[in-house]
């Protein structure tokens, strides 16, 4: 095989492997949000402590990504869609990196929410982080399939996320109006709720990088309108 | 000139181009910023609606930027710190597109405080204004010189700006305990200050790129210790 073809393989072998990864880094900070949200409900301090304090693979895969696509631009020099990839795969992580972030400001927020007596039993904000899990996996598996017609889907379910989040809201005013020992906990509450409204958003972001690969159209503003 | 100089001297051009159009960029958010909190201590509806439907300009730009970055990385091929320069750039013109956004979700909850009557004269979040406008202001310089010292300095001050929201959410708490009627004004301005925050955060990210375009050091996640 002559020289260009074995480096066009390589090349794609090391964009396969980066995109491996930023799929395992998806599945790690999505799990994490899971558990976040999981020992909210459960009152499980044991739990939120440890997402708390569990970010470090997070962390490391985030550099360890970054890493490879500076040497995927440095060394290949790719051109147009495998340059957009590459450049989205950089981007991307950071919008992981961050959902990761926001597992840990769940968890903090939980942790204060436990010094509590319960608010009320919690159904919306753990619809809320499914819908939010939901809309990230679908994002990062429309990248990795290129697929623009579930990445279009990601983007149209971000308004669920929004009445919910609306939802979580007035209902807690309600409470926090009616009996001040309501307020520090709802505040903890809402909090989280706008949390999960940012996953939503960082999971928009992956998927409006999605479209723009695929038909280097820029969705982002409706620029396309 | 040999052909090798010209291209050179043409991606040196094409490089401060882009550098000045997201110096342009930052100016007009970090303004944007500073209008919308203004606007709020001023009390002042109609340039809270102007900050609301004003954000067209820098969505624009932010298109513009991206555009300039991907064409300086398909046609240069640059290496090294100029390749570092460029994916920076492309994560900084995110990161002032946010603020723009925050400037959005900061009028937004102005408009909403105008409703009711005033909670407290207001202090601390125009000195969070001050402080976040500052950082961005330092950060997008510390980018323009290359200046990891500046941007150190960026870094250094987050922990004022965290501080201080932690000083108007204890305050505002106290208000909201004693007087149900100050809890839903409260609650903007506390989401306000988190806003505020979040510049700050965005500062912060342009900062961490400066180092890593400079130094190929990566100073998040403390990965220098």
């Amino acid at each position: 095989m002559e020289p260009a073809g074995k480096a066009m393989r390589h090349f794609d072998d090391e964009l396969q492997q980066l995109q491996e990864r930023l799929l395992a880094m998806g599945g790690i900070v999505e799990e994490r949000v899971r558990l976040a949200v999981g020992a909210l409900v459960d009152r499980d301090a044991g739990a939120i402590r440890r997402v708390i304090d569990g970010d470090r693979p997070v962390n490391d895969l985030h550099l360890e990504i970054d890493g490879r696509a500076f040497t995927l631009l440095a060394l290949h020099q790719p051109m147009a869609s495998d340059l957009r990839a590459i450049v989205a795969a950089i981007k991307i992580n950071t919008d992981l990196e961050r959902v990761g972030d926001l597992a840990v400001n769940i968890a903090q927020a939980a942790e204060r929410y436990l010094t509590h007596p319960p608010v009320k039993p919690l159904i919306d904000i753990p619809r809320m982080a499914g819908i939010a899990q939901l809309m990230l996996h679908d994002a990062l598996d429309a990248f990795v399939r290129r697929d623009t017609v579930l990445a279009q889907r990601v983007l149209d379910r971000d308004d669920e996320l929004d009445a919910l989040k609306m939802q979580v809201f007035r209902e807690l005013l309600t409470y926090m109006l009616q009996d001040a020992g309501t307020i520090e906990p709802s505040l903890d509450l809402i909090l989280i709720s706008r949390h999960l409204e940012r996953v939503g958003d960082h999971a928009t972001n992956v998927a409006e990088d999605v479209i723009f690969i695929v038909s280097a159209r820029d969705v982002r503003h409706h620029a396309a309108e």
